[in-house]
């Protein structure tokens, strides 16, 4: 599971400092986490396949995190695609998707939407699960986990005592039942997966916490990088760095990267400080930054 | 009177390559020439002031010159700008506006439209006068001459004979009237002003060729680098480098920037040369050139 910051910036594209997007692939697909005006270029600059995009997750409809989609589509299109594509937001979805389809349509692949009711949903996509849940912003907002599972760890000595076939062992394995039997035979208890949440823009909020328990890495908003803006970070509906920290060492994530700063916040240091404060391992999110996370080892 | 191209690309925004995209800047305001995905950025990158934009001319609704605009108007909204914007285009321009209006509205500046009908219209903007004239693409789509007009010299020996008082004289030289003298009694022949030409995307055509008559700059479609694409020249609606060094040179004009290359262009070499065979002054417009044009010296 590769995760790449496309962009961390607000509010307005910078030359450089795209808007805040963030993609994660694995295997064969990627889902991207909203597609802000010059979210495709930063893909293209930084390596990531637009072909092998097979979901977009908007977490609201802010300009800033959606007026890349027309364009995004329309490429798609020149690139070839004619498999569905998923789009994911919260309410108001399918009329977002008609004035853009009004823009960019007709399309020669399907979209299929998933429009969740008070931000909450939980679905399924090629790169695994996704559980949305509802952010404290102006407007209708939801932050994504994705969720990779790991099965339990095969034991062939009880695939033998229950004289289970050769042919069955991959299968069960996998997680799925063959010739009448079951992977609980052969399985031990499931292993820690991999999650990766996904949480702009937003307030420090109980719902994030709870989503991003555990979490192997939390992007979450960060605009303000001075604690002196935290009325300013109150009234707009998102984060400072310093409240990124904190809410990530209470819900005992492994990494943190601050994201979609503010156009003031020129150098992400004395933000970063003030999370690190908290946080330890908190990093600035630069755009391009990129992370491949590994089941741990048995 | 300072042109910048803000991008040269056609359909894909590009890292290297933004969008097709120009702006002419007269005194305290400029003109913006298409708005693909990126082109306020780009304007970013190459010094252009956004709030300094007072009208915008579209030359088609094909993403590719569009999509940005939603993301322009709310940068503008949040830089201040109350004052009147000047959107133009050809037929369709209110509904695609109510379209975009659905995304990026409400704006705190009214926009004031000029819908083209067969993509001919004369109107003044602060930079100037536009001159819009249809092209030849697969949707409707015009080209703009913008024109910087310039009195006649003015003659003070007419002046005094005329016993025109000095406070006058400055206004008319300017080309108003004035406490019943008229410009004519002391201004020589109107002298050559100045005249730029975008033109993208068209096949060559005679309404072009009209419309960059002797003009200081001529932009134009470069679609293909190669000879050998003119079959899709033709199909989609675009130029060949050499048609537009060959339009250049049928049309007079001074100078000629290729633009609006397809991604497949990775080396506009070729390009250049080819179009230099009709018109040696061609230049491969490039991401970020800037000329600064200034009246013929007397």
């Amino acid at each position: 599971m590769t995760v790449t910051l496309l962009g961390t910036g607000g509010t307005q594209p910078l030359p450089d400092r795209a808007l805040a997007s963030a993609c994660i692939t694995v295997g064969g697909s990627t889902v991207l986490l909203d597609c802000g005006e010059g979210t495709q270029t930063a893909a293209r600059r930084w390596g990531v396949s637009i072909f092998k995009m097979d979901a977009v997750l908007l977490t609201h409809y802010h300009g800033d995190h959606l007026f890349g989609l027309p364009g995004l589509w329309q490429t798609m299109a020149a690139l070839g695609r004619t498999a569905p594509l998923v789009v994911a937001g919260p309410e108001g979805l399918s009329q977002v998707v008609r004035v853009l389809y009004a823009l960019a349509g007709p399309l020669p692949f399907p979209l299929r939407l998933q429009e969740l009711t008070d931000g909450r949903g939980s679905f399924e996509i090629p790169c695994g699960q996704v559980e949305a849940f509802p952010l404290r912003h102006r407007v209708d907002c939801c932050g994504y986990a994705l969720t990779l599972p790991r099965a339990g760890r095969f034991d062939p000595e009880r695939a033998r005592a229950a004289h289970i076939p050769l042919r069955c062992w991959s299968v069960l394995q996998s997680g799925r039942p063959t010739e009448g039997f079951l992977p609980s035979q052969v399985l031990g208890p499931p292993r820690r997966g991999l999650k990766v949440v996904y949480a702009t823009d937003t307030r420090p909020c109980p719902a994030l916490r709870k989503a991003a328990r555990d979490a192997d890495l939390l992007m979450m908003d960060a605009t303000y990088a001075d604690d002196a803006d935290l009325p300013k970070a109150r009234l707009y509906g998102h984060a400072t760095c310093r409240e990124a920290g904190e809410l990530a060492a209470r819900a005992g994530v492994r990494r943190l990267w601050l994201t979609h700063y503010s156009a003031a916040v020129t150098d992400p240091g004395p933000g970063l400080a003030a999370a690190r404060q908290a946080f330890a391992p908190a990093e600035a999110g630069r755009d391009g930054m990129s992370l491949t996370l590994k089941f741990d080892p048995d």
